[in-house]
């Protein structure tokens, strides 16, 4: 059986930042990875026809420092979301056009949305990330639901649905499903609402030219032969010395281990001895977000032409968020559309050519008859991959930051953790990932240094 | 490889019923049991004082047919909860006395709590337990807690707190994690709130004179050596013909298996090809609840004399509720109490003198300090079982029901669910297990008599 100093268990973003910078300090590392690619919840695609197809997460913007510093020293090309002309509100039976990341095509929902997005965000800037729980009205935010907080304000109704929108398209998961407490965390962590559902100097700037998938590609590079694809990981056996990793394809021991994936799959390794109640209660609240992410292909970019920027937002149909997903190397039209929350889960029980027309017909309906017929449709549905259980992200259900919350960063051991659900900066995104990784690998190092194990 | 006709996971009461029904049928079945012993939540143990402990599941009351069926079928005998004498409630620092379910102490209350029993009976009324999410309100009262119907009622405080501490008490969760729609659903199952919460002619009527685990113990006999004891279920490969199951023993192949383990627990085995992503995210979304449950052992029943009941309710405390737990054939004074939803979890990081010291403070207060000096002290921390994970029982959280319910019951291919969670009729009790034990046999038989397998 082979010994290392630390395992790393998920070669996502999370997991191979973590090996990264355990590399740099001599540490000797192996990473176990479920799938037969790295990356997790990024994955690019280049199809047959030349098509690149993120499907998974994609965009950088200001303050993904981590993310954009790793894009820079990989010497990667971003290139800018484009955003030229309208953006259109489809809301009850009606196109309204807007600028900028809020709809202001009705004056009345305009300035609503407006104080939505100005109240979310004050909120949201009480809370600090690294302890939510100690918010004073922790206990309070966490007892009530999104949706409890939406249905229980003055706005507008066409507000109130743009704003579930906006929270189906963030996590994605129903305003219904999350703690308000969670929610604001998650807004507190991206730096305010505003700053996360817009593109311009906003989280949807940039796109990394060579795919997102890239950053966990060139990291896994660093990794080299450490890296075992394939390798599920099944039982950690572990003691205050170390511990013993039984995976698909054989066993491992460590000094450390760094469990760098999502908290619902986290709860389905078994440990020997078991997580302490409360650590496995915490795993048991967490659940992964619903999405299935499609790219239709056309031979141009028509809506550009008719002063349209891509992105739509909608108060029906299957796909009620859609933005522009053209390459700059490329000439094809692409549009990216999300089915998300509830929408996503009905969508992976249709037939794929259910689903493709479904989507074709918002599209219709969104950008006009030239969408009618695409060149190509291509999908992925995130709750149907064994090793994500779902996409963009981790949440907690309502009442478990303010009791478990304590229970989510702090080591059981010799055992780590990270992943982006555990990021305080940029939760659910590429960056927090990143900055996960580097979190715990910190972490291990004053570990194994206060052992005297580093030098 | 053995091969037989069945496998059922999980020695539980839903396990066991659903073994014991299909071998009546002279289907082949094995039973595989994670844990050294039978009886999954239900586990009774005889000290070496001779005093009984209950660590799980113990009452039996009226309309729970199939548990009583059970009792009478195996010759085991019944007791009546003790209930003379007056119950207390300890609220804002005073000891009210009532008799019956309701607190009655304080008036203006007790008027709130009726009323308010009186709603949530009616509400729960209007679901059906078979598809609760085809209430025509299913969506609103799926996407709020119950913390939010009970902050928005217009009951006094002390009402409130009281309602609080029945819910803990009857899932046990904190109201703020907990669906609203699940809850009414929950108290459908029971056949209302009072009838759930009450000793006479209600859930908490009766205990089983040999201990409630008696009856896994006495379907276990039936079973025979076709049960597998220490065999934790780590992976099924499963296709139209069948499954292969592979456990710490061995692995066995079936024509259909009974999954009859918990939805958390379920969601953590490893199938193969993997559950649909709407399946998994069911399971992702239901967690299990808190609860350490404790029994302090006196020379006599001081309380008895005292003309107190036993059975006691505190707004304070890590202990807020107790019952008389003394047996028939015993001289002892036993009280039972729980310590649940976010004190069990507090309660788990205690040590345990710490945990027992403050247990008896909490029996000081509120029965007298006679109570200072117990003859001994017994727990269990269900949070910490790594086969339970929680007790009593798993719940869904905000949102889930009413659009992933469809998924709890539905057989995937060749495998059937079943215990108490999925349960229609007093589901997370004794009688639900049973039930959907005996449920999931009659799916599988049918399956079974469609394929011809069957006479």
């Amino acid at each position: 059986m082979d010994t290392v100093d630390v395992v790393v268990i998920g070669a996502g973003l999370a997991g191979l930042s973590a090996a990264r910078d355990l590399l740099k300090e001599g540490v000797d590392v192996v990473v176990l990875e479920a799938r037969d690619r790295v990356g997790g919840r990024t994955f690019t695609v280049t199809e047959a026809d030349g098509v690149v197809v993120e499907h998974g997460g994609q965009w950088v913007g200001p303050t993904q420092d981590r993310a954009l510093a790793l894009i820079e020293e990989f010497g990667l090309g971003t290139f800018t979301q484009f955003s030229d002309g309208a953006n259109l509100q489809y809301s009850q039976g009606k196109h309204l056009e807007y600028h900028g990341a809020i709809p202001t095509g009705d004056p009345l929902q305009a300035a609503d949305l407006v104080d939505a997005m100005v109240e979310l965000t004050t909120k949201a800037m009480e809370i600090d990330p690294e302890c939510p729980w100690e918010h004073p009205l922790a206990v309070l935010l966490d007892s009530m639901t999104v949706e409890t907080w939406i249905s229980s304000q003055p706005y507008c109704e066409s507000a109130k649905d743009w704003i579930r929108t906006l929270c189906r398209a963030l996590f994605p998961a129903e305003p219904g499903e999350i703690s308000l407490l969670h929610a604001l965390f998650y807004f507190r962590s991206g730096g305010g609402v505003e700053k996360m559902i817009g593109t311009i100097n906003s989280a949807q700037e940039s796109r990394i030219t060579q795919g997102a998938q890239m950053l966990s590609k060139k990291l896994a590079e660093i990794v080299g032969d450490r890296l075992i694809l394939e390798a599920p990981v099944i039982r950690i056996d572990h003691d205050s010395h170390g511990a013993t990793i039984h995976h698909d394809k054989g066993t491992i021991s460590a000094k450390r281990v760094i469990v760098a994936i999502p908290l619902v799959l986290a709860g389905r390794i078994r440990y020997s001895p078991p997580m302490s109640g409360v650590r496995d209660q915490l795993t048991q609240r967490s659940f992964m977000g619903s999405v299935l992410k499609v790219h239709v292909v056309y031979e141009k970019p028509f809506w550009r032409n008719k002063g349209l920027s891509g992105h739509v937002t909608s108060d029906c149909g299957m796909v009620q968020i859609t933005f522009d997903q053209c390459h700059p190397d490329r000439p094809e039209g692409v549009i990216v559309g999300f089915m998300d929350s509830h929408l996503g889960r009905v969508a992976t029980q249709m037939t794929f050519e259910e689903r493709r027309d479904v989507v074709i017909e918002d599209l219709v309906r969104l950008l006009g008859e030239e969408a009618r017929n695409p060149k190509a449709y291509y999908e992925k549905a995130w709750i149907d991959e064994e090793f994500s259980r779902g996409a963009y992200v981790g949440m907690m259900t309502p009442g478990t930051w303010s009791t478990l919350g304590p229970h989510l960063r702090e080591p059981v051991g010799v055992i780590h953790w990270a992943g982006t659900e555990t990021a305080k900066i940029w939760n659910g995104y590429m960056d927090g990932a990143i900055r996960s990784g580097e979190d715990a690998a910190q972490s291990v190092l004053s570990s194994l240094a206060a052992e005297g194990v580093l030098k």
